[in-house]
């Protein structure tokens, strides 16, 4: 045992505690038939909890890890506490980046051994823990050599260095049973139009994408492929901007029966939208995959990543999902990234399990709701003109006739309330 | 002569003029091979210079207009009163909605008859005077039927009801010779999830989307559908988000050969966008049809419709245009909603006038850039490693054999500057 | 009794009712030794409620209220309505512009006249009711007299005009019982600065306010001058922007112990700030005077007037209240403005019984935490080190002897965990 | 010589030049009876031209110059470079934080003994090129003790550390001759309320300041004390908000007599205004001392400091500028900061000749427009009316004589035209 959190042994259900404890999370409760393990799925992140060394654009490392430095033996410590962590939490589930868990190589070559003997140790670890691998990723950001892109790089070899990063990444997943792989393309758009050919760099990554589904399908990795939506930061302009953007993409490159999403509330905040907005219209598409459940401080223009804490909003997001018939191989990642003043280990295990019983309290609520049929029932009411045969022939004509029936039958449409201040305080009831 | 305008005469192109006259726009002045009147296709909307009175949300009227009222006699002399400023700003284009021009009648049939009436009087007028419509629209947003949508709305009538004022307006279009139609769904959107079936919504508008473009083919319009993306407003959330958006639907719908977009600086900025994104990303798409040249304020987070008053920004935009080869059936429309307090005949004038000669500096601009390929040569050279037979062989190729090149070649690349600031440098040598 | 609301008796406390009911405000219940009726003080808008049509910028009319229409009549009735309302809810007070309750007259004297009558049905109402006056205010906005500013404007008779329509709202609610009087600034601002004199807007700004002042003290009025911060809309920018720019205008004029404030949500949020924060600003400078509930959608750039409807924000709210001590002579006003949408009388009653219940929620929530010192407790150990002798001469001392016992002691700080992550998991323990 | 920038010698004003050059900025050139440079007076920022690596949240260094690292050595020649540039941009002045020049040491006098060296070796430098110091600051928020504040850190120690940063600063700058000492507090102000004791923060921060400014008159410094306005990022809230929230502190503390702004147009922007507004606000309260040029791309939520590029803008600025009579100890300080992917030499040339050839441009505009009066005029004519005695008697009555004289004259206002498309039109024939 590493001592990195001292003494602190694995969090329990206990709403009466004092101290560290779930206190509405509650693994083996049952909600809607399943257990509530089952729905949230939770899965904790590599990168802010683990790789983060406290940084903002104006100033440095704040964070005093004994893992910090790039050396495989911080890799090493690294996994080690990580895995303590999850313990503690009782999370099923991780997510990781390559950068994240080996230090950079001199080259490919010595990045991919580095990784690969990290990925061992987590094979190890996840027998001995029964921790999952919700999914994995790589990061094709962070590093010089992406600052133009990765797949959508004017450099052609950076396209390749990228392609040979996903496919190594891809083998760890599928080694390591996870149950989907993602892509966040965190440089894939551009800082200026004027120095771009932004139809040359969709094409390459709607090719690369292609490739990655190619891969998956050969080496018959059975999870899902998923990209994350966001708008912008750090390019200008993101090309994956939101849950439409995406699915307009995956259209014109064929693949969107390929390929789902992995949603997160502070990028779909940022892009303009509610996160139930993304949620209902990924839906709607057939494309919703996972979600990362960290927020976005509603007064902030960045990214804060920081884990959710507000139960309505948190039991509307729920909610789209219950209606969407739950996750299949996605799950609730989240950042939790600890703000940058939160120097103890103490804090991590705050902020992990303060989200996981925001997440519990949204999601029973939401199968509330779902169960009594409170706002179903209203909506169903709402559009039910939409079944007389009559609308329904009308669907299948056209113009000329529609126009003549108006005109026969002096149709004159009365609107009638949507009671939207009703539908709230029913929402309200429940949270 | 309604002698609104007192004893203004037609404006003309006078660099030096004292009073009002353009100072750039000269329209028969020769830009890239073609008239500046050809490509720029100026057209004065009819809702914010003729019908709108000056309220917001938080007073009523300013204007005080002989023709406002909902009477056929105002109907009459607003027609008058436009045509006379379209002839006073030489625009060789107008564009109109079915509300602006006619009062609302009792029911559906009366209020077409109002509209036909003047319709026949803008034949003449059309006739007369030269001047041209670039695009006819259907209001189905303003009307109280409309509160909860027009295709997409719960109660089928409405939809109905939808259906047959969009084809007498296009019937209208068609009858004038206008050259496009325009779609822009104010309230096809919603204003809360929990009242909203989204999915049955958005079926909805690709059906009602579909039977216009039907309709187009029977009646042998050869104008080009258009649909205007806006984030939202009046609604919290608009289907036709942004152009990304928008070609998501219209693949969804099979209508991405049939339909095109109308965009707006405005809308683009309110959707996080720039304007000159919004145009590439439909080009690179081919969907750039016609665009709205209104801006919206920075600083204010609601639509402000003002006339186009910065050239460098107005350059960036007519450049993404030239470089689609410029215009076919669109051109350029612009609201130059006054501000509420801007109650004057000649503010309509000045708003008009300056608005033209933005659009014709930034044409200048642009083309001479174009022309000098000036950017588009740094443009080219750095991605001229993807024109070697290497890098089109890989985009064939998969992950596995260009990991293995990535091995077998040390592959490591170095990043090179993107020079944004020399390029932008580049804009100012024009502007 | 004018059966707008059906046969509806007054709303009652009763958790477990399956109609309208309060299920959680409970008036007589004590808080922290305060009736939760004393605590909030609940008041109900006028002019959302029974003068707003239900129009926005795209679209006209949608309500259908039997007092509309500017008739003597009609006002009459929309007083009748407005008192039946307050009583269903139990509100015990209510607030009103001068333009929400009478029709605007040919001239001065005649507004007046109208204003005054109504003013004395108020009286009457007030006394069989014991529904009081929080506050009054007069309507320097809507009118286009006013387009240019009222007290700002350019033109010094709107000057005059406000004058005497200040005094005339003034008299009212003094003569009324009112507890407070508002002035909100719509259009005191500007549109664009090439045709503003800011300096002097600002100087007749300030004496228009001592003028009030004055005024209050000449005819013994013991309520509270409260000014409403917003930052724009609908002018493109408000003078009286946020909290932070009142207090240092209240400065400049001399005033700032004359004048408190009236915060509201949405303004707050629309100037960047989140709610709290202007509330403990307002607290910490002493001009805390009285809220306005009302919050705004997160994803709209303009004012959205909607009802409170999320308990952690609003506990977060009354958090910052009860700490100054809770309201004096102030309450807790909220629009409700309703959906354009929400058509039918029970609408109006959802909004504010739900509203009401959403901030009784926030109240015992924020009461219990600061019983329970859960967040104080942490914050003053956070800032014990301020306590020390050593760190209190500091302050008092200067540059030189701080540096020299920087040398001599060679103090080297280490930070220490702000545990935002802890601090946040508290609040939900409460919320 | 260095030889980072090659063999490239000192930029000339050249309107026809191919290569790098001046074509706008003439030094010598007299504008309004004054020589452009005495009206600009450039001033080249440090920090991020010569000690930012190119990193943002999401990546790391991309620029590789010989200096990086934290040694003497490296300070040396990053000193050696920088004089280099400002002589190659003839720009007159430069500015510095003390973390951008030196390496930190292990304590608070290894770090001032390091600051002292390159002191004097910027001494030496100026003498040799006649360089001045437009200002001198201290970089109170990068390292890791001011994580949570530095004069309003919850601990007294890090005060203490501030303080003496500052007093060491501040001794610097006088012995530079530097014309003004900035405050920037970047971290004054608050990650969440929930930690924070807002009024004790507040106190703190203006007994800092006064310290601040009691020095300044004990050593004879001659220069303008400046505070930097910034709304937020890195934190979420700073209490420097904006220029008003600014103002209000100053006079809380009574110090806005001896303290003045130096105003960015990025933190302008971030702040809800435009850069104008903030320009307008400080000068007509007395307080415009200087500015920093550096923009902010207008999609992007976070402080992007790029060089100007935009004319119209620009000239807007300068146009407040010129109409409070220009600078006095202040000037035009600007980042430059490049673009993260512009990694050679010649992109920090480029950036900042650029930007000084459109603020050249923007300044001549600016000046023409006011030497011709053609906005002024308008104005005057505006508010002519308070010219009248009649009105300036008004401003010194009271609401019942002023509501006689509306009834005796039966005064009813009518509005007139703002005229702002004119207005704009106006300036647009300038820039």
């Amino acid at each position: 045992m590493s001592q990195f959190f001292g003494d602190m042994t694995p969090l329990t259900f206990n709403p009466d505690a004092d101290g560290p404890a779930f206190r509405h999370y509650n693994p083996e409760e049952v909600v809607l038939g399943k257990k509530m393990k089952d729905h949230l799925r939770f899965a904790v992140a590599y990168w802010h909890s683990f790789a983060w060394p406290g940084g903002d654009p104006f100033g440095g490392q704040t964070f005093d890890r004994p893992w910090f430095g790039e050396t495989m033996e911080g890799a090493r410590l690294k996994a080690e506490v990580a895995f303590e962590m999850f313990q503690i939490l009782g999370a099923p589930y991780f997510c990781f980046h390559d950068a994240d868990i080996r230090p950079e190589g001199a080259d490919f070559a010595e990045s991919r051994r580095n990784f690969e003997e990290i990925i061992d140790i987590f094979g190890e670890k996840m027998s001995q823990t029964g921790v999952g691998l919700l999914w994995g990723t790589a990061n094709l950001f962070s590093h010089r050599r992406f600052m133009s892109g990765a797949a959508t790089n004017p450099d052609p070899d950076v396209f390749a260095w990228s392609a040979a990063t996903v496919k190594t990444c891809l083998d760890a997943t599928h080694k390591l049973g996870g149950e989907n792989y993602v892509l966040w393309g965190g440089r894939e758009g551009y800082e200026t139009l004027l120095n771009t050919d932004m139809g040359a760099e969709l094409d390459h990554m709607g090719r690369f994408l292609s490739m990655v589904v190619d891969y998956k399908h050969k080496i018959g990795f059975k999870g899902t492929i998923l990209i994350e939506p966001k708008p912008q930061e750090p390019t200008k302009h993101q090309y994956d901007y939101d849950v439409a953007t995406v699915y307009s993409n995956l259209q014109r490159f064929g693949l969107e029966k390929e390929v789902k999403l992995n949603i997160e509330q502070g990028h779909a905040i940022l892009a303009g939208h509610s996160f139930e907005h993304e949620l209902a219209l990924a839906r709607e598409l057939g494309v919703l995959g996972s979600i990362d459940m960290n927020r976005n401080d509603y007064q902030s223009g960045w990214d804060t990543d920081q884990f959710p804490n507000n139960v309505p909003e948190v039991a509307l997001a729920y909610y789209e999902i219950l209606k969407a018939g739950g996750f299949e191989t996605g799950g609730t990642n989240f950042d939790s990234k600890l703000r940058r003043q939160s120097l103890d280990p103490s804090d991590l295990i705050e902020a992990h399990a303060g989200a996981m019983d925001v997440c519990a309290r949204g999601l029973k609520a939401a199968a509330k709701m779902l169960e009594d049929d409170a706002l179903e029932a209203e909506r169903r009411a709402r559009y039910a003109g939409w079944e007389t045969p009559e609308a329904q022939a009308m669907l299948g004509s056209d113009l000329e006739s529609i126009t003549e029936r108006v005109l026969a039958e002096g149709i004159n449409p009365e609107p009638r309330s949507g009671r939207q201040e009703k539908l709230e305080n029913i929402v309200n009831r429940y949270v």
